[in-house]
């Protein structure tokens, strides 16, 4: 009974939308080496500590970050509630629903989208507007939900590293706020092991007098590019022993992770399948997109700091769990 | 057997260091609510948050806060580094050692201090010098590290509720960086369950080109009063089921705990023994001090809205565990 338990135990591949090569190897050995008794690399389990990005890491950015377009879509209910902002760019614009000039909007034009957007709400009504939005909002090419639009391998690897005791972080650009309503039900990753771009909140009371936190557009944390260590260093206070990420604004969180003692492990996924999801770069002549980076700098930076890059191409068997 | 164990199991006490009293009883009926398979209170595992102020509730902050002694004993060395700092105040004043000025000293002139000895160096550098310190460091009265003089029965909550379940955190007006350096060992609380004031970090590159991040003197969160719910939203993201607290700094995390839905627990310890610790209100009639502020308004509304108030002579068998 017992050598077959440890037999079934040694053939249950738990990435199996992976296929064999250096990506899934590497993930493999380093979660063998640091959570295996008497390994020179083992590492006690209060320190398994991971952190992944989201968009472009762990679920689809293309053609357009799933919060921007929250936030767009939110815009009428904005208008609505104050009808002066109907005349008022950039309000007009994303009213008139001509996607090319809402596209072409410059980035300080969109943080007042964001700001009205995000802002200005008790955290309970926020929470409670993102669950609805989730609910109706649609891929424009899938025609699914955004929260199915999350990759097969990556759940794979985060079941992995948590079967292996390890806590799994998302640290995203992304709002953190936002992607605390679904982190639990979409990527089994609590509201307090996310960390992501955040405002300030003011405690106060309602009417009844009931204790009652408002989102303020004031910034705390942006937590891109060196945000994410310093974010890291805010809300976790360890230094990561693995880091997922896809682009520029994931650089100094992988060099933070590799940086420290012991077995450490950095990944990129590149998109590199036009056909299965997306293809753009612009490392390897990849077409330069609007969202993501995964510029030849960091490719570079990648090969000399050992960095796995994951080719979506070649290393993933499947990309979603509905295919 | 198994009737054995059951009965084994029931008449455990998880708190011998509490007499019976209105407190234990409400701290044992809570955790028995919330976990019973069942129950109308009952909450999933994953809910389960438990929230802790540090100073006076866990242990000991008189006469003067642990991170304030701290900050006082590193002033020669930062005088060392920067010699023309000895002549001006406050500076001049700590190196003095006259404890009655020390004491007189305002608060403006406190931070100071605060930013030349908690700001400027890597995170690596402050932890080591906070380790060092608390290894040599004496409380006044009781001539044992501080790390010692946590209270056993507030220990045995940490347990009780940690052993069903619970996630526990600390909510600190004090340093979040200070209290991570010891909080696992001390309380079994890992860094990334202390929430406490916190400034921002730089990263950057030491001379070698390795990652770096340093203590920045610009504040992030002033955990204390309405800054400890914003807090708990900041770095949780969850309201808490159970609010453990003992001065007018924690009334809005209490109130806020016992806002939520189902059960909730609020508490207060009272510091009304000053024979095993320290008398100190000014409820009650005690003394007013320099440090915690249990205030009338505040007992007032523990009374008002349920919360139990924990008295260190009655309601504790045991204070510390050396004794």
């Amino acid at each position: 009974m017992l050598a077959f338990g440890t037999r079934a135990h040694a053939q249950t591949d738990s990435l199996p939308s992976w296929n064999d090569g250096t990506a899934k190897k590497a993930i493999v050995e380093f979660v063998r080496a640091t959570t295996t008794q008497g390994s020179p690399n083992f590492v006690p389990p209060a320190e398994r500590i991971a952190t992944f990005d989201q968009d472009g890491t762990l679920w689809v950015e293309h053609p357009i970050y799933a919060q921007v377009m929250y936030c767009l879509d939110r815009v009428p209910a904005v208008v609505k509630a104050k009808p002066e902002l109907a005349k008022v760019e950039p309000f007009k614009t994303v009213l008139s629903g001509d996607r090319e000039a809402i596209a072409k909007l410059p980035e300080g034009e969109l943080l007042k989208i964001v700001a009205a957007t995000l802002t200005g709400m008790s955290v309970a009504e926020f929470q409670a507007e993102v669950k609805q939005w989730l609910v109706a909002a649609r891929d424009p090419r899938w025609k699914k939900p955004y929260t199915e639009l999350t990759y097969l391998p990556m759940q794979e690897v985060l079941k992995h590293l948590r079967a292996n005791g390890y806590k799994t972080y998302i640290v995203t650009g992304g709002g953190q706020d936002f992607v605390r309503v679904y982190s639990e039900a979409v990527y089994g990753i609590p509201p307090e092991q996310v960390v992501g771009t955040a405002g300030g909140t003011k405690y106060g009371y309602d009417k009844s007098g009931k204790p009652l936190l408002t989102k303020e557009p004031r910034l705390l944390l942006n937590d891109d590019k060196a945000g994410k260590p310093e974010g890291i260093q805010l809300m976790i206070g360890r230094r990561p022993l693995a880091a997922f990420g896809n682009s520029s604004g994931d650089q100094q969180m992988l060099e933070y992770t590799k940086a420290g003692d012991g077995a450490r492990l950095a990944l990129l996924v590149l998109h590199d399948d036009a056909k299965r999801e997306y293809a753009y770069g612009p490392a390897n002549g990849l077409p330069v997109t609007k969202v993501g980076a995964f510029t030849q700098a960091l490719h570079d930076q990648a090969q000399k700091q050992g960095w796995v890059v994951i080719s979506i191409k070649h290393d993933w068997r499947r990309v979603f769990a509905f295919e």
